[in-house]
């Protein structure tokens, strides 16, 4: 662990994991997204539509990694836009069903090649089982960071749990 | 590729990325640092500064991957919060030096044991010699992005490359 006053950010995977998660976000969202009004999140929601036809808006929460207040308000702004239809459910009346619009469905479809070319541009240089290896353990690390319990009280992050235990 | 009109997020890397990068920075931030007042940029330049006394300001946003305007208003607002101070480097009139006030030192040093906590839970489960695999991907793939060159003319991340050519 070295000096415990001291972290070298260079081998810190908090800060490694962060600033590639912003530079892609930031370079392939300015250059390719923002142009047609949309954010990476909405991008993702619509990635997801392209691969199943019709999607229940909480499975959408789930296949995006978006809360589902969240997942809700920009799916209000893609139906704005008209990219995506929301209907009631065939299944259920309390359900919410998403889908494409014959309009997003053009969208996605130029916009996943120029997506693909980006992580290409990312990726150049690692060997495929090294970014097999990156992948599974990024899959598990957001696990252990989704499933982390409530940290103890006692320590230093109390402020926004006490707000829930009050 | 598979089909190139859908794109599975699961095993897209940018996405594998982001999120990971996200929920650790929304965790610590929220449960660590807000209550300070800080962000995780601001928080990036306090640890820089923890291990090395005194920091031209150029060099703090190379170590920090922070632009140099951003970290320039970060910096005045932790000489504001009394965190840090901004001198005339001793080299150069032109230079500016920066360092941590005794108060930032003592928050910092309370500060960094917390955000090994959350590497260690972050990385759970991960054997050592994977985890030297992905901070080695993760380091070529940032330098793949950040010496990316600006997108070619004739593709569809024209918008804001326009504006700078026109």
């Amino acid at each position: 662990m070295g000096n415990p006053f001291k972290l070298d950010l260079g081998d810190y995977l908090p800060y490694l994991v962060n600033r590639v998660g912003a530079i892609i976000a930031e370079q392939f969202g300015e250059e390719a997204l923002a142009p047609h009004g949309l954010s990476i999140a909405m991008w993702r929601v619509m990635v997801v539509l392209a691969s199943e036809a019709n999607q229940r808006q909480i499975d959408l929460a789930a296949l995006t990694s978006i809360d589902a207040s969240t997942l809700s308000r920009l799916v209000t702004r893609l139906v704005r836009m008209g990219l995506v239809t929301r209907t009631r459910s065939a299944r259920s009346n309390r359900e919410v069903a998403v889908k494409l619009s014959a309009k997003g469905r053009a969208l996605v479809v130029r916009l996943i090649p120029i997506a693909r070319e980006y992580e290409a541009a990312a990726i150049a240089g690692v060997p495929a089982e090294e970014l097999a290896v990156v992948k599974r353990c990024l899959r598990l690390i957001y696990g252990n960071m989704k499933s982390r319990p409530a940290p103890k009280s006692g320590s230093q992050q109390l402020p926004p749990h006490d707000r829930l235990l009050a």
